[in-house]
């Protein structure tokens, strides 16, 4: 990498403004679970829109690249240079003002930096809900959050980030800013720009700062903890629980024993739920805005009805907010617990919501099958159809060997999943990790419909490069 | 127009396929308000995807465009062909199968051509609600409520088209098929291409059919009609509606004094609906799905707290499906009213929803100074910003006249929506009507974006051009 170039983007951003010291430089080259360690010359820090966009033209000029990055919270390496050390890392941290917020408006605007729980901060002082919400939330950044169309527990209720944003402000591939700072609720003056760079995960400009809807802050948050006789009683649940509740449902989680049980070993503070243990939960919340609203007595109803019909074998209402805690730190506690149960090779899929029980039923079968002793740990988000689907290796098993297989049992997971017409990238995003596999799952004509649009805005691929687009569709236009 | 390549199509869609008699061609030529006239040589009317494909295949070859229709109910000239007769118009109307409705999965399949009154019926047939609702929604059919993402009365708690939207199957510019046809409530394996196609207005692709989201059916629907002391008031009782009704609000709509007098003059079956006439009055329904629900005590303790607040000064809460009809009819009646009026034009603004009270007397005082005795007709969907802002012509002043000065009010109110960083196409699009002034509204920048992913997608420029994408803008990407 040519020194001249780096020291002109250090004066661009000033001498707080980089990082190029190997053990200062080292975080914003590892990810987070350790799948990727990627080498990088220098961190910019950059503090303001002027200064991204400054950085990102010289870069153009010189044909050096970019990988933007938020909080480094990401699961699928989209953050991570590369590793031949080829990129310069655009870290947004400082980027952190809250711009505005209008409460009479629904609104807040904020940069990209903004640590997610900031927002969430600021929405509730002012009365209103942030509704986005997830684990990594104390120190992932809205502007990953963004880029990678976060999904996380509310989606049921409020939908991804995707339509949490109202506008967006963006660094093109050559430097010039884009203010798409939008705060209006309906908008058709031709295509909608925004969409694009929403979950593109840096690949086509650097969203720098984001107008976000708010909603009304709920008054009476009801949850409730139900155990469930087989796979198939949790969907039908979920009908019943979104006819009932007047589909105010704000999440519907599974959990399952397998996970559970690693939670009660290894996470301090999680007791078994109810009075004997069962194989499969659900997590059911409800919440009311309203001052007079009843969230408890639709969750009560759902219960009494649920018992009676037998999708509910036993179940209990939370009484109080601790015991509302209780119930999400069972829930939080899984992924805490399998961490202590060695290698777990991971799937963040999802199937049409009414395929849920089928999947589980086929996945589970298809994994033991192959390797007997599996311990398949099934939970997150099925009423958005979203499955965290881990596997935690037999017990006593060569963890590395283990894991060796990753691709293997990718391949039987993903190859049901695409039998129900599913995803393999519910909510995580592609990055590196899912890139390749990509061109296994999506139809080549949709592969290239996404190098076409990264070639029409990033036509020399300096936006975060090898990340999300298959470098063979890539460089099949190139050849144009 | 080579006769041989429009043979060619004609075998493609077999002999009930295709209108050339001037006659049978006329409805597909003129556009609703009679703003436009276009003309074509033929009229193919595929019965499905595969013939969609192999006539923008003939097209592509030979350079022939495409202008695709549907219901032809848009308001913008989005679906009306050239007037040199160089295009072909084709219609999506026999392409009306729904192809699947899964009630348990909460979506339904249907092709463009499926009129949207059809969808809701099959809807609410399987206890489900497709919420997309709008005046012409007895003719309009959903691949062009999906090509320009629909707004209507329920956006408030539903979303545009775009929101309703989880697949979409696509004839590209180059006649390949795309199937995006996914019933997932979350995606994020790249791009989400859907979004580009959505509110395109035809200019990227055909919709051939697209996958929807429903809901849980409405078992409660209450709506009550309120007069307010000033348009200050309006938002404020927006606020207090979403706060106490729990964010159950599924329309706010502005009706003034103007519009409901044009109503209840020329408009059968509509009565004054409370005990004295007021200027400003607002329409609020909230519906709540639960068997258990309680839509109207929430509406009724809205009331009386406004009405203690002074944000209402009168009000009445429908007692019977038949007086709920009433007040809808009231709102609906207003453009019918205005038509006996003499000339009216038209704006279909946004603001953010804070403003909307005081771009409503900026926008009316500005008027008005213009053109003493003009009569400002404003109503819509307040609690999405939006404005269909109408201007009826001083009573006696010659309707030509009045019509010749469209552009000059144009300019006045677009120019205050511009100040509130508002929109001046909310819901109805870009089209003919507004391709060359939204170059004044919106910046360079977003104009050439746009022009590049046209480009991307559509190099040759045969869908529907001279729609949407400004020619300054396209054409400075042709010459690169």
């Amino acid at each position: 990498m040519a020194e001249q170039i780096l020291d002109r983007i250090k004066q661009v951003v000033g001498p707080n403004g980089w990082l190029e010291q190997a053990s200062d430089i080292e975080p914003y080259e590892i990810e987070t679970r350790g799948l990727y360690r990627g080498k990088t010359a220098l961190v910019v820090r950059p503090r303001s829109t002027e200064e991204v966009a400054a950085v990102v033209r010289l870069c153009a000029e010189a044909g050096l690249s970019i990988v933007p990055q938020g909080g480094n919270t990401g699961l699928c390496g989209g953050g991570v240079p590369s590793g031949d050390g080829r990129n310069i890392v655009l870290a947004l941290g400082r980027m952190n003002k809250v711009r505005a917020i209008d409460p009479a408006n629904f609104t807040i605007t904020g940069e990209a930096g903004v640590v997610l729980a900031d927002i969430q901060r600021i929405a509730a002082e002012n009365d209103r809900l942030f509704p986005l919400s997830l684990g990594a939330e104390g120190s992932c950044q809205i502007g990953g959050n963004l880029s990678t169309n976060a999904g996380g527990v509310q989606v049921l209720r409020y939908g991804n980030t995707r339509e949490l944003t109202l506008g967006l402000e963006v660094v093109l591939a050559d430097g010039r800013i884009w203010n798409g700072l939008r705060t209006l609720r309906k908008d058709n003056t031709g295509y909608d720009l925004k969409q694009l760079f929403v979950g593109a995960e840096g690949t086509l400009g650097i969203i720098t700062a984001a107008t976000l809807r708010l909603f009304p802050k709920p008054r009476e948050t009801v949850t409730a903890l139900l155990a469930l006789p087989d796979f198939d009683a949790v969907m039908q649940l979920f009908a019943e629980a979104r006819a009932v509740t007047g589909d105010q449902l704000t999440a519907f989680e599974l959990i399952e024993r397998t996970g559970l049980d690693m939670a009660l070993k290894h996470v301090n503070g999680i007791t078994d739920p109810l009075n004997q243990p069962y194989e499969i939960y659900a997590l059911v919340e409800v919440s009311t805005a309203s001052p007079h609203g009843d969230a408890a007595a639709p969750l009560e109803e759902l219960l009494e009805a649920a018992l009676e019909a037998g999708t509910v074998v036993d179940g209990t209402i939370a009484a109080s907010a601790a015991q509302r805690d209780a119930f999400w730190r069972i829930r939080e506690g899984i992924v805490e617990g399998q961490r202590f149960e060695g290698g777990s090779i991971k799937h963040d899929i999802a199937v049409p919501v009414a395929s849920v029980a089928d999947f589980l039923k086929r996945a589970i079968a298809a994994v033991t099958e192959r390797q007997p002793g599996i311990r398949p740990v099934a939970f997150g988000h099925c009423g958005d159809g979203n499955i965290h689907f881990n596997l935690s290796q037999p017990v006593g098993a060569d963890k590395d060997a283990f894991l060796a297989r990753w691709e293997e049992f990718n391949n039987i997971v993903h190859g049901i999943v695409a039998e129900f017409n599913g995803t393999i990238s519910a909510e995580h995003g592609v990055g590196r990790l899912k890139r390749d596999e990509l061109t296994h799952y999506k139809a080549p004509l949709e592969l290239e419909l996404m190098a076409r649009v990264k070639k029409a805005l990033d036509p020399r691929d300096i936006m975060n490069p090898g990340k999300v687009i298959a470098e063979v569709a890539f460089n099949a236009l190139k050849a144009e």
